[in-house]
């Protein structure tokens, strides 16, 4: 994408991390997440979303003006120092929300006030390319401005709202001028949702044109998301709105309950609109994809050109390289419990919860001696009760730490065991709530250490779950 | 299914008319809308939700005790002497609301009351194969009350409640109750949602065991839907919560803003579950599938065994002889445009919009004469203003009285022309919003009469959207 090449197509998309403070500079826990995350191997790191205007807000990184160039520069340099991925910063423009319930829309803007978001995007872009980073990624996705320009539900009653081309209007002179500011050497990205998930809210029947526009317009990769919208946010009296906490947010972070691949439809309607017009701009596919299997599929299927991935890099940034050397039995796998989006919903730092406590971090380690059962083996027990399968075991083993266990689960006597959760090492029991009455399931665990190496799987129990 | 066998694989799902009265009973008016629909041949009629108890309601139809049996033998003896359709209805119990907003929950019901629940079904099915149907479809979908077990925020805290194995638990003990009513030469379908579309709802994860468990437990087919749910109804004070109004209800009933067949995804995975297991139960798929051509893959691919189709049944009841006849081009084409959605959530009467005004049902003609241009032709003229094309034409006429136009588009100069609306006939324009900057749009329009058939497609006329 115009001249820079990524080592491969593992994504990470900008998340979250409630690391960076109140002055919106890159601090040592930020710079040591993404050095983290760089260390790991993905191909292209996208850093969280910062802002391109001075508008008050909570703890967000910033980019809004030279001042904040020193920590952005040092942490690309610092990025690109630890591991072959090309980084890019996410640039975000947000309106007012009050602790009242009361948001400022997108019909409250003035021409100025979109000229100037414009300028804004347009100079912080320029900030990106001047910081040393290999490109820039245009926010236009779930709650925030850009995004609610683009929505079904913009409510302008001016050249700027209304139909699609009205809707794409202003996030159209955003990336003009973001392309006037850069060049045409330096990578610009777009963000944006293939689906609202929200009443009256668009679908994939809009986002081919949108990507197609905004390919036509210079646009070098198009990363779709989904949900995380403001207009079915939950109301909790006295805190301001935050998206992601109603139904368009488990859309947009599809958990436990969803299927793997959860929304491939968007990228696949997205990319065939494209392909349709002759645009090659690589697609960006998300949400729940946390397997090598999966990950190949998408690709070999035309869903997606490359594989995004912010939880299952968050529970291990190493996956990448893992996967590289063929370790994928190595890489600590992502629950999909969503702690992380609840730490986030809260206000509260974002680690993974599979990590040791208190580490702030995936653990690093080059050990090789993998963790062993004790004298008698893991005593894996198993009963059911009301719907539950209830495993519990003895504690394994290992030289240097015991980091976690995987259950791994088989459908019927001889099923095939297969990865089913992720227990953190303190927790020596699980308890299964997704069994159907006249099955039997066969279940097994296996420990990990904190270089993730797997000690042996433990003997496989048997469970009837009784049809009455 | 139990010795009885559908003449087709098109199946109306239940839909609600609102033409019912407060008294339960079939009149006149439910009686030709069945009968209407009997005639054009569709292979399997789900009449609209019966309640199985006698809870107080607004206007629905009841089958909960033997007065109504002769209205509704006698709908079932008309039905059959209409069309080669079997016809089953789809029998309900649903929770008490109030218009404070409050609403009565599964968490309230006795022991007691559950029995009722197990024991009023029964009852109903027996009447439903007293009454002549064909078998009987039992409603565990959208925000009723056995839907309301399955769901993932059922909020019992006891046996029915919980776990997956809990909230089947009810759903079970129904469908095994009817199964000893109505014996084993009976049709019984189960028609539940495959994806809650809320909040922590369940999706097809869940869905596939609870279709295994059902079909082990003796469901002939199952009818997948989605969403219509109370958790996300809009509030309007003074006004009963409606199930369908918030974003679950888009879902249900995708509309104009979704691409053709948005909810394959459940039954595909729902089937997939069942053949897992070795259940060959057939699987009826919905959800804004119109074409030939859609429904033909959605059999080729597996995606479902049956089609279901309510609003395009609505729009032409005689759409499955026109398929047979191989003639879908005489199909007058629903819109999607959710018209009559918005006639249920209004509690009016639910016609389509495309029918002329005051016929109250979808015309019939055997007329053969299609209409025809004045002379000078249909001057089609577009004009492109604001992210709009606005087409305008002249009158067709009829020997027998116009029904309405097509509107097709091709994207391109030369672009092939397909069906893109359907327009009333006495509206000679269409705005098409959904045009996209820096491209060229064909358009033509079509004519049709009452009994459908087609006048001479218009001269194409072309118009560029400018990019910027």
């Amino acid at each position: 994408m115009r001249g820079t090449a990524l080592p491969n197509r593992l994504v990470l998309p900008a998340m979250v991390t409630r690391l960076s403070g109140e002055d919106g500079r890159v601090n040592d826990d930020v710079r040591a997440r993404y050095v983290r995350f760089a260390r790991g191997g993905a191909g292209l790191l996208v850093v969280e979303a910062m802002a391109v205007h001075r508008s008050k807000s909570g703890p967000l990184l910033r980019i809004s003006s030279d001042d904040f160039l020193p920590g952005l520069s040092d942490l690309a340099a610092r990025c690109h120092g630890a591991g072959p991925g090309k980084v890019v910063p996410q640039i975000i423009h947000f309106l007012k929300i009050s602790r009242s319930g009361w948001r400022q829309t997108v019909d409250m803007l003035s021409a100025e006030e979109l000229d100037a978001i414009v300028f804004d995007y347009g100079q912080a872009a320029l900030r990106a390319r001047r910081a040393g980073f290999d490109g820039v990624e245009l926010h236009m996705a779930h709650a925030y401005t850009l995004s609610s320009f683009l929505s079904r539900l913009n409510p302008r009653r001016d050249a700027y709202g209304g139909t699609l081309e009205n809707r794409l209007r202003l996030p159209l002179r955003v990336l003009r001028r973001v392309r006037e500011a850069v060049g045409d050497d330096f990578m610009v990205g777009v963000r944006f949702v293939g689906e609202e998930c929200i009443r009256n809210g668009y679908t994939v029947l809009d986002a081919g044109p949108i990507a197609v526009r905004l390919a036509r317009a210079g646009a070098d990769y198009i990363s779709l998301s989904a949900g995380g919208k403001f207009e079915d946010a939950r109301v909790i009296p006295g805190e301001p709105l935050y998206p992601y906490t109603g139904y368009s947010g488990d859309r947009c972070m599809p958990g436990a309950s969803y299927p793997d691949g959860a929304n491939l439809h968007i990228p696949e309607a997205v990319r065939a609109a494209l392909r349709g017009e002759g645009l090659l701009t690589p697609v960006i596919a998300v949400g729940k994809i946390g397997t090598l299997a999966l990950a190949e599929e998408v690709l070999a299927t035309g869903k997606g050109d490359m594989i995004g991935m912010a939880r299952a890099l968050l529970a291990d940034p190493d996956l990448p390289n893992k996967w590289r050397l063929g370790q994928e039995e190595r890489v600590v796998r992502c629950l999909y419990g969503n702690v992380c989006k609840t730490l986030d919903e809260n206000f509260k730092r974002v680690d993974c919860t599979l990590w040791p406590k208190r580490l702030g971090q995936a653990p690093e380690s080059s050990d090789t001696v993998p963790p062993a059962w004790p004298q008698g083996g893991p005593g894996l027990r198993a009963e059911y009760s009301q719907g539950r399968v209830l495993l519990r075991w003895i504690a394994a083993t290992d030289n240097e730490g015991m980091y976690g266990y995987q259950v791994l689960r088989g459908e019927g006597e001889s099923g095939l065991l297969a990865h089913h959760a992720s227990v953190r090492e303190r927790s020596l029991r699980f308890e299964d709530p997704r069994v159907a009455g006249g099955r039997t399931y066969r279940y097994a665990v296996r420990p990990y250490d904190l270089a993730g190496n797997r000690g042996p799987t433990s003997p496989s129990v048997l469970v009837s779950v009784p049809a009455e």
